[in-house]
């Protein structure tokens, strides 16, 4: 997504002190007191403008929400939407998706929700996307038992290797599309981007996910 | 396939003894002594007219072949064209794909191909499609600790179904591929199938997996 730059766009984050976090790390193993009511945690990563995590808490009010960002200037876009509504169960944190595993201790995530992550075709940014190795781990260590991950992308190559990734890392399928808008489902809650691809009739492929525990199923 | 039967179809493949094995259980734990050599066993399960293992076992003079065809007409035609060329590594079992449990003993299979298998897309016809559950038990079964499948196929859904059943069935994703003959690779072996398929620009579908060993990877 490229987008022109809000100037100052660290300093005027600092207005939505209600959605955005400022020390996120300082949360860690606490993040269900920093809402109204302590309650299961989804936590999406790269929320860009928030269309997608905003519809979410909505349907969910039973579920608090976090939305990470890097950009300040898509972070302080996403601000603003929520401020238009203010939801109780939303928060914003604007960091490298990196850094994530500093501000969640282990299992305490129920779901995470990845759309539309950045593909980075090229192998040497292979660490860069979101379910390379190092995400992978950080996804079971931070995700509770019965963690839940949904994952969304227009990207058939990058669906391949997401596909080789979760199954070596060991999560085990529980959804698969190649056409999830043809699925005929009516839950399906979509991003901006997803919308574009839909009115395009561009297909999009959905892989949802759970960590196996270590009990017999 | 739709094609016309061949009359006594089953009494003219008793005429390829030295290729069909009339009494596959018999050879349960002891396939490398049908064949010249005791070399690694690989199974086509679903061979069709034979195009694809008789290229196999041309390409691969050190592995022993058996393709398993239930239909009499067909098993025909591939013992036919076997014949043609005589290679000492392939062995043809007419049966249906169900019983080849009762064939080999466990771990005796080196590599399992499944090469357009009928997608039977009905759910009440789950159960016949050849990555169900009672296949996939078969498969680690009767293959060894370091088994190998490769999975090819025209049809989105089936394969959607089939990443999900060798995933919780816990085989190890080793290759994918959503456009097999646009990947550039060189070493593919063909179907008659797949031939029509590639002339019409239809995707193919290419998994790879093997078995989780036990051993810490």
């Amino acid at each position: 997504m490229r987008l022109r730059k809000i100037k100052d766009a660290d300093l005027k984050l600092k207005e939505y002190p209600q959605y955005v976090v400022f020390n996120p790390e300082e949360n860690k193993g606490r993040w269900a007191y920093r809402f109204p009511e302590p309650r299961p945690l989804h936590l999406e990563i790269g929320m860009g403008k928030g269309k997608f995590i905003i519809e979410q808490a909505k349907r969910n009010i039973d579920v608090n929400f976090v939305g990470c960002e890097v950009s300040e200037t898509i972070a302080l876009k996403a601000a603003r939407k929520i401020a238009e509504t203010n939801p109780p169960n939303i928060k914003i944190i604007n960091c490298p998706a990196q850094e994530l595993k500093q501000m969640f201790s282990a299992g305490e995530i129920a779901k995470i929700y990845l759309n539309f992550s950045d593909p980075w075709p090229k192998n040497r940014h292979e660490k860069r996307r979101l379910t390379s190795d190092y995400f992978m781990e950080m996804y079971k260590h931070i995700l509770s038992e019965d963690g839940v991950i949904e994952f969304k992308t227009d990207n058939p190559g990058f669906f391949e290797y997401s596909l080789t990734q979760f199954n070596n890392h060991r999560f085990r399928f529980l959804e698969i599309s190649f056409d999830l808008h043809a699925s005929g489902r009516e839950d399906i809650v979509t991003t901006e981007y997803e919308e574009k691809f839909i009115q395009n009739r561009k297909k999009i492929y959905y892989l949802k996910v759970k960590k196996w525990t270590s009990k017999k199923e």
